[in-house]
C-alpha cells in the first residue's frame, strides 16, 4: 500500500528540516488513508468505537532529512501478530531513495474496559487485504 | 491570569520562527492551566462531559516573531457575552514587549444534541474569579 | 483554488472533533499546495530564502463541526493589498455545506533586516493567476 | 533531570487519549527544558548554528493511556555513545506509576555539509552534568 504526501511547513521546525515526530504522524496518516480507502469509516473507528486500537510501541530511523516541498511516499505493510495485535512497517522515499523507516504496534480493546479483544470482522479484512498486496508485490 | 511558558523546537517552522496557528495553541493552553489552577477537572471537562465549549471564532495578530527558547508570557482575561457564550483575549508578552494578541470566542453546548444551553456552575464561578482579577488589577 | 484532504486522527482532540486551530494550518497547506501546484519551489521559499512571508494576521470562524474521516474541501482566493502585503481567504466545505471560513494576511519581508520588501516575480505572478482564475469563476 | 507537564487538549486525539507522536514531541520539551536551564541558549543551538544534533532514531513503548488534565513528570537521562552521538532515555510517570518510555538518538553535525562533527564544549559540558546528576541519584 502506497501514500503520497506534499511535505508542508507545518511538518518542519526551526533547524529547517521536518520534525521527527512529525514523520510518525504522517506514517499514522497513511494508515488512516489505507483504511479509508478499504471502506472502513474511520469517524466510527476512532471514536465512540466500542473498539480502539491504542499503539502500544512505534519506532523511526531517519536516514537524510526531509524538507518542506519534499514529495514523499510511503510504502506500508501490516501483519497480524495475534488475534488482537497487529504491526505496521512503514518506508518513507523520496524520489526512491529510502529516507526513514517506522513501525508501529497496535491492540485492539474495549476502549471502557481497556481489556484486549479480537479484531473485529472488518480489520480483519483490512489486513488481509494488505497481506494479500504484499504477496502479489503491489 | 498569568501562563508563561518556553518556546519550543516543535513551535516553529523551517522559517525560523513560530509557526502562526500554534501559537493560537498556546493561548488555549493558557486557558487549559487557568481551569485546572481554578480546581476545574479538564479531562472530565473536555471528554465525556455533558457540556462542551468549542470554539466558534479565533484571531491572532503577531507584532513581532517568535523564535525557540523564547519565554514568553500571556495574559489573558474572559467576558461573559450571554449565559452560553464567553470570549477570552490574550496578550503574548516577550520581556515585557507585546508581541501578538489573540482572542477566541466559545460556546456552551450539549454534545450530543448540539444545542446551546447555559455555562455549568463551575465554569460560572471561573468566569467571574477571572473578572474580579481583572478588576483588582491582578 | 480548491484543495481536497481528509480529516486524520491527528488533526482532532479528546473532545471528538478537529482541533480549531489545526483547521488554520489545514488552510495553510491549501496555500502551500496551491504554490507548489504553479512550481514554485516551496522550499526554497520558506527555507534560507531571501524573501519571507510572515502572517500577521489570522482569524478562522466554526459553523459546523469536524470529524476524523471527514473529506474536506477547501476553496480558496488571494488578494494584493499593496505591493508587499496580500490576504487569503479560504472557505472550508464539507459535502458543499460550508462548515468554516478563514483569512490569513502576509507580508513579504527580507527575512534578515525584518523589513518590508515588494514581492518577487514569482510571487506576483502566482496571485495574478489565483485573481484569473476567480474571475473566471475557476 | 525531572521536566512536569500538564497534558492539554492538543495533545489529545478523537479516541480520548494522547496522540501517540505528540509524547514523544513532549519528550523533546524535557530536553529542551534541560538545555535551557543548563544555561544553554536553545535558539542559537536550533537555528542557524554551526552544529546541528538531528534525531536518528527514536522509540516510544506506552503502557497506559493519558487523558487531557494529566499531570505527568518526565525523569530523563543521557548518555554519551560516542563523541558525536548521545542517547536520551525518558521514563513518563503519572502519579508515581510509569506510564511510557521512550528514547531518542542523536548525531551531532556540520549542518551545512551534513558531515559528524565533535559535540561543541557546552553539549559535552551539558552531558556530563546529566551523568552526575544520575550517579548522585538526583
Amino acid at each position: 500500500m502506497s501514500y503520497e504526501r506534499l511535505i508542508y511547513l507545518a511538518d518542519t521546525d526551526a533547524a529547517g528540516v521536518v520534525y521527527f515526530a512529525h514523520l510518525l504522524s504522517i506514517c499514522h496518516e497513511a494508515y488512516e488513508f489505507s483504511l479509508a480507502q478499504f471502506g472502513i469509516n474511520i469517524k466510527d473507528f476512532f471514536k465512540d468505537s466500542p473498539v480502539a486500537l491504542p499503539i502500544t510501541q512505534a519506532e523511526i530511523q531517519f536516514f537524510r532529512p526531509l524538507f518542506c516541498g519534499d514529495q514523499i511516499q510511503i510504502n506500508f505493510t501490516a501483519r497480524s501478530l495475534s488475534e488482537n495485535e497487529f504491526q505496521l512497517q512503514y518506508k518513507i522515499y523520496l524520489a526512491e531513495i529510502m529516507v526513514a523507516k517506522a513501525k508501529t504496534r497496535h491492540v485492539c480493546i474495549d476502549p471502557t474496559a481497556r481489556k484486549r479483544i479480537p479484531f473485529p470482522e472488518s480489520l480483519k479484512n483490512w489486513l488481509g487485504y494488505l497481506s494479500t498486496l504484499e504477496e502479489t508485490g503491489i
